[in-house]
């Protein structure tokens, strides 16, 4: 067992505060990580909030992680201290079911454990925590190779907010030509700007807020729409071949499934609290459009994505937070006042 | 211009009474069909009786045609008198729109014109009538080829019924080893259990109706699951590739999406006339389903449909009725009284 700097919560309502961690000694296939940074997702919010319920107190968060192996179990072959690596939203999974073995972890039909906050069944049962920590101990085959042409600090969060868009765009074959459709331009819907772009596609991003326009081309949107202005939204009828919806929000999909070409698909990728309003099925009759979920990615597909990252140059935009921050910048992540996720030094812990 | 046989309504309410129809001489590519068959859809109910608004009467409904050419026009090469030929829900489309250069003419981006009630734009603006008719003039871009081997009433649905359950079972690959559900044992129902089954796959019914267990097994379902039963449903989570739903009545989606597995698809072919319950988005997300849509097929996917049911000697169940009798088998389409099929023996006309 070492003891590692971490910030906690103890509560919902406590905010966060300085703390130390458990962390257990590497075991035969285990990778210890020096962290030198985690991203900070709306998830985080939501779990300390206890918006989600269910938690264990006190809890730190954190499955956006970027750092350094430490040191490496005795069978561990494919780390070695001082690689650069990376770890997600996942720590383990039951490596046995149909989706484990065909690299779904995320789908794990017992259930995938959570980088924090999960029950570490593999592990004593003890509840995981997560990256606003100076280390952390990851079994190999959870464990991220991070590309070293790319910013660190702007690499983590690919490992939860990048491969949640990578993982849909390249399930449907997005490719130069392609159109697609962006809602919400937040830590995800940057993302995915980002990763369409770079698979070739002309991305068209809707926004609530004319004030976001500017914004979006600068981050590479060919075209803007105004999801407010009804006739902005009817002109791009029948124009995308795919849309990635990161609104966690309740919004109405009608009008947006109406913006897809005949084979359409709208991936909704993030879960509000509220009932949506319903899908017209005549909509999804007369193009043969469908209306999907996901989940993440799978450990080799988020290899898969931080290599095309690699290959296209693409990171995440962040703001740099100390841990004294944190609150602060989740009442900042709440009013949406982030370009585009706040990363966590954790040299600051 | 020839005059046939045909019945019509003249009004919502009126009822079936005998009458003629004008059609046109062949054109260059034109082939004349004498009309042996009509299969009666639940959608000529809807139409005939105003339930979709904006009908011309009188009106001649009827897309699932089958017959033997009579005539051809002197551009016509690949159909000669006595062919047997059949005509399914349209009959013209634009030929030039992305879909229907895909052969995806049933999503003409300009409308395809339907095999009754449409208006004909290449032929004088009429609007075209349907196959309870002794004879139609189609264009050979939209005659398909009836196999020897088929008894041709039999095959009469398979061109309206038959494409629409298997454009989808064939577009989502169904093969040997998967699952399928089908939502609702009518017209569409028990087409989708043969072909499913003719596919390889195993076949789950959902009805609402135990007195339809042994029916659904007679036709080839592996299982069978009454959907009012909340354990029977939820015996039957996570076990299903694919699920037809065939049902046009409002009716909650949520129960069968738990029924399929991960990467599961939902595709729904019936339009209720009312709001359906919204789908819950953390379930698409929680496995990465599809909830999408499928209008009847493509005339090169129609003949290929066919072809497959020549292969795996696959027809409709039918009940043949006589022109007297129109009138009450639509109420008994009504209460879903018809195993499956009325086909309209027009030597009754």
């Amino acid at each position: 067992m070492s003891i590692t700097k971490a910030y906690a919560s103890d509560s919902p309502t406590s905010g966060f505060a300085a703390s130390t961690l458990d962390r257990r000694e590497p075991g035969p296939t285990d990778v210890e990580i020096a962290i030198d940074f985690c991203g900070l997702c709306h998830s985080d919010v939501h779990s300390i909030r206890g918006e989600w319920g269910g938690n264990s107190y006190p809890l730190t968060p954190g499955h956006e992680i970027v750092g350094k192996v430490s040191a490496v179990g005795s069978d561990v072959t494919s780390f070695a201290p001082g690689d650069a690596v990376g770890v997600g939203c996942m720590v383990d999974s039951c490596r046995e079911c149909d989706s484990c073995l065909k690299g779904f972890e995320q789908y794990c039909e017992r259930g995938m454990t959570g980088t924090y906050g999960a029950v570490d069944k593999r592990n004593g049962s003890v509840v995981t925590q997560g990256g606003y920590s100076q280390s952390i101990v990851v079994d190999q085959g959870y464990v991220l190779r991070v590309p070293a042409n790319l910013d660190p600090a702007a690499v983590a969060p690919l490992l939860c907010a990048g491969i949640t868009t990578y993982s849909p765009l390249r399930r449907l074959n997005v490719d130069k030509g392609d159109t697609v459709g962006v809602i919400g331009l937040g830590g995800l819907g940057h993302m995915a700007v980002k990763i369409a772009k770079a698979m070739g596609a002309s991305v068209t991003v809707f926004t609530s807020s004319p004030a976001k326009e500017e914004a979006a081309r600068a981050l590479g949107a060919d075209s803007v729409v105004v999801s407010s202005d009804a006739q902005q939204l009817e002109a791009a009828n029948d124009s995308l071949n795919v849309i990635i919806d990161t609104v966690a929000a309740v919004h109405d999909l009608n009008p947006y499934l109406r913006t897809l070409k005949r084979d359409g698909s709208l991936v909704q990728l993030g879960l509000p609290a509220g009932e949506m309003p319903a899908v017209n099925p005549g909509q999804l009759i007369s193009k043969r459009l469908s209306y999907s979920g996901s989940l993440i990615g799978g450990i080799a597909e988020t290899q898969e994505m931080l290599d095309f990252c690699a290959e296209h140059n693409v990171v995440s935009s962040i703001e740099m937070v100390s841990a004294g921050q944190l609150d602060a910048a989740y009442d900042r992540m709440v009013a949406g006042d982030v370009k585009y996720r706040f990363v966590l030094d954790t040299s600051t812990l």
